[in-house]
């Protein structure tokens, strides 16, 4: 049996190619995918070839914020239909490592990720996961809103690891997808979002759309808050953000800098005994995010802006890339 | 009543003049200074007339690690007898505000410390404190010691912080008298201080010599740790010691970094979710540190260098000053 | 300048009497009374004279749920304006001892609390309170509301302590107003709330009307929780509510039994590793519980059953007492 | 190959089979086993068949705390050699399920435990675990200490749970292995324990040995403690426990109660803000153990009584129960 993938060549370029419908092992759900999203490490892929030390060095399906139906089950797995709607968590971790036991397997140096360089993704037809990260989702919610559970976890694990809560007044740099996600999230928890940042006012539009107060960084001065959730990447949010945050607050790096170091303001660390950390994907996310959505908290159909075809994924992908105030190009193969 | 006290100017010079002997207020408690260390930071307002924002712009008294005997005893105060030994508390809160209310008096902006402009410190023959902020020490514990529990009390804070326990790898950089406290005390909650770094081989014979492994860190790479506790303020040592980390560790900046903002690693603190933090003095941590020098766990009184009189205190910053080496000096008032 | 107070005698009948007003120390309010709940305890100490070892020994002012308008200020007060709508923290902490410092005030073995032999309350028109527990409120929050922050306290502790967070399935035992601001303040922090409990069906039908899924424990099972509120105090829920936890839940204690030992399954707190704990009161709470009303997210005025003016407290009881299902009768000096 | 094996017949009688040597599977390691110490769960199985809803049915092979060296290895490992001298951790846990994930592997309601039925124990020559539940232990760790690794994670577990750390006051009640093990951990974390409660005289000069304060509670008050490690499982002891606990304190039942439920002072929980909870086994907790005793600071030989062939396992047995004092009994296949 035959599927049809589409494939980033190590020249990058993308070409739809025929290949084996995986069999699902023990303890494995094969999947019809019926939607992906597009986020900026596909862009950054297809338009680099690599980021940081993972290099697109051979053929590579990208796309890891999916969702499906499950199409056929592995031996031993008993406890999911087959035609369930499903969300896919895109890091298969080895269960076995000092990380994996201690319950943060995001961490574990074994994990596999979808469409990180040699690990394929899910712009194709049908994917193969362990049972346990295939996590069902009520019929009502759409393949889309489950595909984008995988970014909205994103945002559930720098709320959980920020202890964002009731009455936090949350600062959060960048209008971008993750923004937007980390925003959905803090409001759900209760807190108070005082203002969503970024320079480009189509995507501060955006947000303001969701709900979210909004500010230009480079004309405003930022509001005293309890926690900042760094979205953007920018040196100059990092260090305005941290100079905002109240005593023992927490900042949590969530977008990735372009480069390997930033200059921090460390005084301010030190004198108000500020916490700071990164996320590096999300552990334990799905369940709280399926629950966001299945209970309607949370509408992420209102982040899709536009939708692709399996063979149109470099249209996608340019489509991502040109209008940066779009929220999420969505593929449906 | 007159006593003698060493202050130094504005123009940075230091002399003895008399002052009045204050009277202990209701809650209060007079102090007859017995011991004081000298701290960098003395040191440098002597040197600098200033950190930070801190400005030497009328006669200043320094000295903020002190013990003494309870002299006399203010309006209500009943749980204390005059004779004494007590260690204090150089800080006081106000009490009221919203970080006092929350345990995290250290972050009181309303704070009145030692030795920091415009307040007062210890280089003289009596001190009031309200009675909160003065601690019984046993009598076989020696005033220098019982003053040496503020400096104590910073390795008590930095390893509560990073939950230093059984069998924690911890690194420190920096061999001075904050990373011999740091030692001392993440040795004593079971941890396995796995190298103690400087780039003076002088400096790293004092750990030694208290029975920590030390590296040069010019010539050779960290282990992986659990845990950093940053006593340089330099930026090479903090970098290093961030990238030496393992998953889901913790790095508390301690010593003070002469510029603003330092250059950190932000990929390591994304990829491995490190937290990263500062101190800012302490709070509740002179209980722990009393009975940690009371049971004989930390010997406080080998981290004494030399003694001056109290109208030697030049001497005593000079000799401190040229002799990095020399780990702590006291003055006796 | 005279007021009117309502006084319970050590013969437990109340009367009107009249009594100076206050003067405020410095750091003091003098706070003119709008809006005082009626508790349980002061039900208690009407019929009975006594809580535990709290025995009323000589004339007592009842009432600790209230609310007002600042009237004066003491020496030193300049943040807060005469005529600002205020809640009354009714608990005042020494702010000196260990469990202060820690900021735990509320363990404060020092502290004062309203309508707590022998310390008066607030069923009277005037009284003052230190600075540090007088909370201004939004002009558009009513009294009755500013008032009941007080319960609504209660139910931030306990949700914070429980650490009620975004997809926890809650738990709550006891349809009274405690219950009712347990599940309020869950809902707020994005839990789901799975059921609240209580044998009572009218009392039922008001959680109900506040959007809560109710169940009768008689004739039901309970779903499996990871947290339990427990606001009966009675055995059975206790040992029905913790047996419906899930592997590392966490059960809190907040009604009081009415005895001083209760059976507890503790076969299931060992295998399932469930955490129990109980509230006393509360700390630190009135800034989220501020927030949480004058955003409009907790409608506290929906639980305001009955009015009635100072001179007809004993009515006020009464009524209370009568009408379990009636959530919350105020009074308004 | 064959191997002998003692077994615990349905009629509890003791006897030696022969059986298969079992091969390791991938990821599994084969070892021999050397040392195995008897734990109250064993005499409790030999002498009524039964421990809550576990049952001997079929037979059954005792010993859960044991060691030996590796002997062979399944496919996939190679990160351990055979030779080497391990310590076995005698759970094992899916490594899929919720609890799993969220690193609670001791909550695995899939767990297979050594010697609880239906799962065979260590009292054999050979047993096969997978790799990630096989700890090598320094050469100069003796394999009786080796094997008591796994009641010292008992202790490591929950001294963990109760954050005991520098300074911690620890009460702990009941002079058995758990208490002893409870006590070695709590000092090498730096606590002070100041008591270790028995009824038994002989018992408490066990502790008394190893350098730890005892005393009766039948004709002692007990001192005010931050921590309970009870260890006893006795009402009175629980009780008793409890109500020494300084506000805010923790309570952690080890020991279990001969009842489902026992009378706990909920006045004291509630008006303390106290925590109770229990353990379960443990989870993560080998590298701890391992270190504490590599390192030199637990010294678990000292705690070993009397040692047994595996033909004798009947005579280990009874020897343990009869000698209550004694604190281990081994047995060497």
């Amino acid at each position: 049996m035959k599927q049809r993938v589409s494939v980033l060549g190590s020249n990058l370029s993308l070409s739809i190619e025929e290949r084996e419908i995986p069999s699902p092992g023990p303890g494995e759900v094969l999947i019809q995918v019926k939607s992906v999203g597009v986020c900026g490490s596909d862009i950054h892929y297809f338009e680099h070839g690599r980021i940081a030390d993972f290099v697109v060095e051979s053929p590579l399906v990208l796309g890891h914020e999916s969702s499906g139906v499950v199409a056929a089950l592995g031996a031993g797995v008993e406890d999911i239909a087959v035609g369930t709607t499903v969300a896919m968590e895109p890091g298969v971790s080895c269960g076995h490592c000092h990380e994996c036991r201690l319950g943060r397997y995001n961490l574990c140096p074994e994990v596999e990720f979808f469409a990180t360089p040699p690990i394929d993704g899910a712009f194709c037809e049908y994917v193969v996961l362990p049972r346990d990260f295939v996590h069902p989702v009520p019929g009502h919610v759409s393949f889309d809103a489950a595909a984008l559970l995988e970014p909205l976890s994103v945002g559930v694990w720098a709320c959980q690891k920020a202890e964002v809560s009731l009455g936090t007044r949350v600062l959060i740099t960048g209008c971008g997808p993750i923004g937007a996600v980390c925003a959905l999230v803090a409001r759900a928890r209760g807190a108070n979002v005082v203002a969503v940042t970024d320079i480009n006012g189509e995507r501060r539009a955006q947000l303001e759309r969701l709900g979210f107060p909004t500010l230009d960084p480079t004309t405003n001065s930022l509001p005293e808050s309890d926690v900042l959730l760094e979205c953007s990447g920018a040196g100059a949010a990092i260090d305005q953000g941290i100079r905002a945050l109240a005593p023992a607050a927490t900042a949590v790096l969530i977008g990735m800098a372009p480069t390997d170091t930033v200059e921090i303001p460390v005084g301010a660390i030190q004198g108000k005994e500020i916490w700071l950390t990164g996320t590096f994907r999300y552990a334990n996310t799905y369940p709280s995010a399926v629950e966001l959505v299945a209970s309607g908290r949370v509408d992420l159909d209102a982040i899709v802006s536009a939708s692709y075809s399996l063979d149109d994924v470099e249209q996608a992908l340019t489509h991502a890339r040109r209008h940066p105030a779009d929220m999420k190009v969505m593929v449906h193969p």
